[in-house]
């Protein structure tokens, strides 16, 4: 099993040496630019894939399917119409770099160009699971729009879990993991993204953690860590990276 | 070989019915009322399969998905970071009936939802079509905001025809056309893409016809016309149908 950084390595060459499709022309420049990140969601996808017996490498498309998914949601989520947010990790949003107009169509052609990656897999089922994750995504996105955070749960369920979910239910289609061996896999997804979204409101101070106070924030995020834990266990195969990944976020907590 | 008329019925029965994804919830509406259309392309698709011989029924969903691709386009063109449209079809464009953050929204799931229904095929080809032709609209778009319409015929082949040319092509993927007899077929729907662009043009005297005069823009849409009837010639096959259409887009110009 390869160690999680040595996976982000993977997921990071293959960006850089992806090609995007030639007609979008001048809209690579921003595309590239919005693809900054932490490639949590892919390292978690290529981990479920070895986890599963299959060579990472083999999840390579579906993992940058999810990021650029993920970069698309942060392209339009900034955007003044929605959260106008002027910075994006450290540096000018793709609004305020290429100007509004740009980052519209940037974002569209990065979820246009994620289905073109998960459809290089012989099955539907890889992009089936990604356009449900993105759909549930939006949704999420927009209850937050909406202010209908009353059930902050569902809110978030959606807006960060299902791309989490995502991350492992397409690394499933890709090693053929059986359906009905994929259950504890997905229970251990949807931990996951809970875990990650508890410990990002600690972090921020926001969310989970304004709503019930940090301590509770932090019970919560442990007893998410725990659920994945005991998922993880669950499952006949060597899970240890998948361990290692969420033992680093609940770390992060305590 | 069913009239276009009767396809668009077919096709509003579908749309009205369809169930959109329930975890976008509110969305619904606004990605409903973006809905509203002619139905151009979705007509053709059908028509297409039932030429190829595959009953039109089977191409409800590859038509519904080049119909949500197409109102995607148009709701994220009209907004203010792009077009600047408040009218859309005689009423208010999606961002002046609901606000510029749900026409961001409706517009992204709109093209996911597409996504979805492409993937409802066995095959893989029919969402990679799809896929592609939502690319290269977006790069087209993108030329058409960079003013860069030195190229018009590349900028249109891009904007208008991509969708076009999908509507034969997933239509021929629906009907398992084997790849060694498309040719004609995408022929013809490269010429059919380009015609309805001219006569957009001619119609309301922008574009072609303000680039090369009304007369040589009608005279660019005959011939046109002609190549796209050369080219239902050469399929052996009824596609009457298609030659209609052919004909009520012709006729608009003279």
């Amino acid at each position: 099993m390869r160690a999680p950084d040595s996976l982000r390595d993977l997921v990071e060459a293959y960006l850089e040496d992806l090609p995007l499709t030639p007609a979008l022309g001048g809209l690579e420049g921003p595309m590239r630019y919005a693809l900054g990140g932490k490639r949590v969601r892919p390292v978690i996808c290529l981990a479920t894939v070895e986890a599963a017996g299959v060579p990472a490498e083999e999840a390579l498309p579906a993992a940058a399917a999810i990021e650029l998914v993920h970069s698309f949601s942060l392209v339009h989520d900034d955007m003044p119409a929605i959260d106008d947010d002027a910075e994006r990790r450290g540096r000018a949003a793709v609004h305020v770099a290429y100007g509004e107009g740009v980052a519209l169509l940037a974002g569209d052609a990065l979820l246009a160009e994620a289905f073109k990656l998960a459809l290089l897999y012989p099955t539907t089922a890889v992009a089936r699971e990604l356009a449900e994750a993105a759909l549930g995504m939006i949704g999420g996105q927009y209850l937050d729009i909406k202010g209908a955070d009353e059930d902050l749960a569902e809110l978030h369920r959606l807006k960060t879990g299902r791309l989490f979910a995502a991350s492992v239910g397409m690394a499933l289609w890709v090693a053929d993991v059986p359906e009905r061996e994929q259950a504890p896999w997905r229970a251990f997804g949807e931990e996951l993204g809970l875990l990650f979204q508890i410990v990002d409101d600690v972090l921020d101070n926001d969310g989970y953690a304004l709503r019930l106070g940090e301590d509770a924030a932090r019970d919560l995020a442990a007893a998410a860590a725990e659920r994945a834990r005991d998922a993880l266990e669950s499952i006949p195969a060597d899970t240890s990276t998948l361990r290692e990944i969420v033992e680093s976020l609940a770390v992060r907590t305590t």
